[in-house]
């Protein structure tokens, strides 16, 4: 076994979705639907599958429709003419994305900026690349044992500007934000794009939630502020976007010479993205406006998330208003457990919300997910009194959470 | 840009596949079919769209379907009944399968067996994840400027011995072999288990092309060979066995030791394979014998092999008749391009059967791949007299080569 991956302890996906099933737990857990994706995406898929060159290796860099219809629907988010041949690439997945990103410019001992909270994949996605993550925490402001707001999340600026050492390269920057569910306001995305300038790093702003943030607020790009865009590469998906999280098709925009570096990465890794469903995804962004899919998607995932947030108020568990993605991060504190309960062997060393989050699945019925696995070892303790619940999810899922948290009164 | 990628060349195929669509030339470069997936292969990626779960993310494993369907047919192919839980597991097609083995098990400066020709992407597979290929030539015995067989090419074992060093860590092997056509025979199997066991090595079995042999060959298991399941991975692909290249669905098998790192890895790689397209291969697998797939897609590969082997006669080139897979390395020493011939400026520094085959696209009209490019630098000169041909073409695409190499008379 390569050190590279010796140390891995199992993914907390693997853990509590197995879970949920085998407790016949509502599933709040994994950002995945358990509704059907439109039907004009689904038709899209159909008609790509009986279309024969579909079934075949693509181009490594992507779909040229595929990397058409991203270029023109980003170029007005871009403020700009986007390149389909040199400035969008689609990816695997956003997590093969961002792997590929990685293993295209880390090399041994560079070290790169996570701010903890943070989507876990990143940390293997860099070790596994001979990256060093250094961290910088968001820190929640005002009475967390009540309802805030992912406004008041904030990065500590001179906190941030203290990790930077002579070997740091990169900056991973995610809005809207998993778990926290913060879009970074345009006074933030400057003071975080000045540090970025003034050190010379190379920015990734994970956007996978980009089609998915709630009144008032607007998402706006970070590679769109001043002398960022040839230093900055956006990472995007499909699945987020669709519906669709199985479809492994994500996709990144940068300037040509960052580009160019994914594609020698990803064309060793993956060679190529799945043909079929990445044409349907060209042609879902292709017809998406002409639907209204993105704002009727926005209005759906409203309703949603003010459901969630009635069903923890309900539940007497204060939580964070999120302004954009599909989770919600509640304070589980209050929750008291007996000393001698009983765990599975597989959570005995795991941080003290995996296991509240195991006895709520247990006990409660809701599945959710312990967020300590979204911090490093050393700040592993400002995730532990929270819990990540998701409301991408059927309002049927979300009415059966809200009945079965009531139990928690 | 990191140093890992920094000394990529342009892979082979995004330099041949567009310029056969450039140059309008007929295509037998890269290996893709260029005819639709077999109806109950289609019929199957349209049930899974429409099933609400399959357009979601998927186990890290694979779906449990696709891992019982691949369980149960190889079984009787490996002597053991497979456990679906431990001893299979799905991969983003074959390549990143290949990936994620070697980033599971090669540490800095870990060496591993290459046998030449071989699939260009093992090299940046291994050297990605901090390995060093080594490398032992196939060589072909007979006159090569007549027709012989795949057989022919042969493996020196002591030759082989002679590269193993304290750090030779992995050996890959490859049967049927791309680009020879090579069905390795039992005792040369033997042969190289033994070898396998002596060392203490890790064997990968790259065996994509396993579902097609031509009479009177036979493809058995290498790792059914005594004391080698234990060390031994196999690798298979759902794009060469269903004529889905661009689905990106393969898989590896192994005792459980072993998948279970290469899960570890995979899982920080791609997180998962699609799950529409791997629920489809899951089907496909199901459904195939029953169809009598396997047998009537054999029997049209050596209908296509015959064509093609008749129209490199015709054309005066000599070749190698393969026993498996779809292509045919052919020898293209007689074929001399004037010295002043320009050349596109990407293929300047190639070596000579680059030029050959630029040659061929432009001025016969039929693309084949530069086989130097499955060598290493010392032994690159063992390719650049062959041009590889694939026949996984329809009967049309193979007539119109046959008329175009006629040119060549
Ligand atoms: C790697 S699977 C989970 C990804 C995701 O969407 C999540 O954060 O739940
Ligand atoms: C990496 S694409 C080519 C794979 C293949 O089938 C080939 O050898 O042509």
């Amino acid at each position: 076994v390569a050190e590279r991956v010796a140390h891995f302890k199992q993914d907390v996906w693997s853990i509590f979705t197995p879970l949920a099933a085998q407790l016949k737990a509502v599933n709040l857990g994994q950002g995945f639907m358990n509704f059907p994706p439109p039907d004009f995406v689904r038709k899209a898929a159909i008609s790509a599958i009986n279309t024969n060159d579909c079934n075949q290796y693509s181009h490594p860099k992507g779909r040229l429709r595929a990397r058409e219809a991203l270029a023109k629907s980003y170029s007005p988010l871009f403020d700009r003419t986007l390149d389909p041949e040199t400035e969008v690439i689609t990816s695997a997945g956003a997590n093969e994305g961002l792997y590929a990103i990685f293993a295209g410019f880390l090399d041994d001992g560079d070290e790169v900026i996570l701010i903890e909270p943070f989507f876990d994949q990143y940390i293997a996605n860099i070790t596994m690349n001979g990256g060093v993550p250094v961290y910088v925490p968001l820190r929640p402001h005002g009475d967390t044992n009540k309802i805030i707001s992912s406004r008041d999340w904030k990065l500590d600026i001179n906190e941030l500007r203290s990790k930077i050492t002579p070997k740091t390269k990169i900056l991973v920057f995610n809005t809207p934000h998993n778990p926290v569910g913060k879009v970074f306001s345009r006074e933030e995305m400057l003071e975080i794009a000045q540090v970025v300038q003034e050190f010379n790093l190379l920015l990734i702003s994970d956007e996978v939630y980009d089609r998915l943030y709630y009144k008032p607020d607007v998402h706006e790009r970070i590679a769109t502020l001043p002398g960022l865009w040839d230093r900055t590469i956006t990472v995007g998906s499909g699945g987020k976007t669709f519906g669709t999280t199985g479809w492994r098709v994500g996709w990144s925009i940068g300037p040509k010479h960052l580009i160019k570096t994914v594609l020698a990465a990803q064309t060793r890794i993956v060679f190529c993205v799945n043909s079929p469903l990445q044409e349907a995804i060209a042609i879902s962004i292709e017809e998406a406006e002409a639907h209204g899919y993105y704002e009727e998607n926005i209005a759906l995932y409203e309703q949603r998330r003010d459901k969630l947030c009635k069903a923890l108020s309900d539940a007497g568990l204060p939580y964070t208003i999120p302004q954009g993605s599909y989770f919600i991060l509640a304070n589980t504190k209050r929750i008291n457990i007996p000393e001698d309960y009983e765990y599975p062997e597989i959570l005995l060393n795991r941080p003290k919300d995996f296991k509240v989050c195991y006895w709520m699945a247990k006990e409660i019925g809701v599945v959710a997910i312990p967020p300590s696995e979204f911090y490093s070892e050393e700040n592993r303790h400002l995730g532990e009194d929270y819990a990540r619940f998701a409301f991408c999810k059927t309002d049927e899922t979300l009415e059966a959470a809200a009945k079965a948290l009531l139990k928690l009164k």
